[in-house]
């Protein structure tokens, strides 16, 4: 089959079509799924260039666990297609199901979900024409969206239930989202103002009106150099970028207020001023992925209609180096998607 | 009056003993009392070097609410005596009364605590032969423990009790308190140990017995440079120092474990590598006193006799530099108690 190896740690060049890559098979419980659309996610970008560091090392170069990777890998972790192969022990009904891919592969709860694998990086994923997952990852829906479409919910949305849910974000309450522009970002703030919340956007000049068009009640420029007087005090921050702006984002919370955090774009090594933080009595909470209920909850919501697709641009699989690089520029509102298109 | 007046930030110079200070006078609803002992806490230290900096200048010279403080000021948080004077509102039934004093002058729930005042400095405290508070201040107490002994408990077991609250922590856990020795630290241990939790104290060579005597299940070297290794994976840390060993304490920490924090001895500014903190799905907990019904729950252990004094010395109260002077060398386990002679 087509598709993209990944063959290290490095720059996109690291990345390798192929036409002649063995089709994976669906094990015993497992379901292949014939790839129609795959979204790209900074999960993707960091795990090519090995920047989670170790746990010891801030600057080592590992996978999101911090581990090493087996390569060559195929990455992709939010894959929209139709099963076509079913493994032992799942109905053969099933097959030409259109499905979309909880990427999260573990058994259990919210323990288990911290050491879960994730599609695309400790297993294959959807770069490429098949890929093959758990059958009760594959979640039918039913849904008048595109599967390029269906493909910017999965790992980006389901971080941001997990996270509003971690913050226990209620109705009413005020929440900061930075990094509006992108997938976590834009997802933040459909899901928060769908549960009542009040949403102030942080972001560029530019992209502001597309925050406020997200149903986001308020959207500040995060180049704003008296950005916590503008903007505080508030119930939560939720933060995917980090960074210099980690110290504003603290002091934007009101007393009790709760920092969430699922990612630093900008820079996940932060100076904390503890005092800020217990004479305050602030929670920051570590926030990845989205556990099996998160899915489920968001795969509810985008059966109703309920949350608007940001596709920003597709790319065909052949072109997944270009498409990363576009991804990296960030000069897009949304998500990028590789689609992978009929073979000739 | 005797007392001691705190005459500016600074050190302790800054502290002037007095024989000629007006009493204060029970106002509507409060409660006078003739002072037996007070204990000496970080608190003040910090508030009379002003340590607390401002939101905006980590360096900055403020109080504990980071603002201005009005001086001159009578420290002293953790009072026991004797009541004698009652204000309007109050039965006289409470006259001769012994009580020790819950130090949090604030009304209403977590969220007012966190911008309570608090008794020596807000309002003048107990270094001083009279003091006036709140009435439901002033909790009656059935002991048999001295003065100074009672002294012991109010700011360090408060502090420590809303700890363990905010961070949850349940029977079966365990818990690494740092600073073991403090009076945080101590109070730790062993409210830690009567809710059931495993309990790891880390502090220097020579007062690991002593931590293990206190209840501790295990005592290691905080200068041990595998720290992390040799303790870790715990459900929660307890924390009153913070400093360098900052990373070391979160690297210790199981998945979704709790990093509860209180005050940063060796250091308040830390640098947290977020992916860590996201990746594991930490919490990091600010907590700051106690709420009053910590308070009311700490009175409860100690009438019940289920907690262990640690008074490490008693000054008089003209001596009260040389009290701060021993209290900020540390070279002592639990708390020194300044005791309110009668006049001569």
């Amino acid at each position: 089959m087509r598709a993209v190896l990944l063959t290290g740690f490095g720059g996109p060049d690291q990345l390798e079509y192929r036409e002649d890559v063995p089709a994976p098979q669906a094990g015993p419980g497992e379901v292949r799924i014939r790839v129609a659309a795959t979204a790209i996610n900074n999960t993707d970008i960091w795990t090519r260039e090995g920047a989670y560091g170790t746990p010891g090392d801030p600057s080592g170069t590992a996978g999101w666990r911090r581990e090493p990777l087996a390569f060559p890998r195929i990455q992709g972790a939010d894959v929209v297609g139709r099963i076509d192969q079913v493994g032992a022990g799942v109905p053969r009904s099933r097959l030409g199901e259109r499905v979309v891919v909880d990427p999260m592969l573990y058994t259990g709860g919210e323990r288990e979900l911290v050491d879960t694998e994730y599609l695309g990086s400790e297993r294959d994923g959807g770069f490429a024409e098949h890929t093959a997952v758990p059958a009760e990852n594959a979640h039918a829906v039913e849904s008048p969206l595109s599967d390029a479409e269906l493909a910017t919910f999965p790992t980006a949305y389901a971080t941001a239930m997990r996270m509003l849910n971690r913050a226990n974000v209620g109705s009413g309450e005020t929440v900061v989202v930075t990094g509006a522009s992108g997938g976590v970002g834009s997802a933040l703030i459909q899901l928060a103002v769908l549960r009542g919340a009040r949403v102030v956007a942080v972001t560029s000049g530019a992209k502001r009106e597309r925050a406020l068009k997200l149903g986001a009640h308020e959207a500040v420029d995060r180049n704003s150099p008296d950005l916590d007087a503008q903007v505080g005090p508030v119930d939560v921050v939720a933060d995917v970028v980090a960074g210099p702006a980690f110290p504003q984002l603290l002091r934007m919370l009101a007393p009790l207020g709760r920092y969430v955090v699922a990612g630093g774009i900008a820079g996940p090594l932060v100076e904390t001023d503890l005092r800020t933080v217990y004479l305050r009595q602030l929670q920051l909470i570590g926030s990845s992925f989205g556990t099996h209920e998160d899915f489920a909850q968001l795969i509810g919501h985008v059966e109703r209609g309920e949350l608007t697709p940001l596709l920003a641009g597709t790319y065909p699989l052949h072109e997944l180096r270009e498409a990363q690089r576009a991804f990296t520029a960030k000069d897009f509102f949304g998500k990028l998607v590789i689609t992978v298109e009929d073979a000739a």
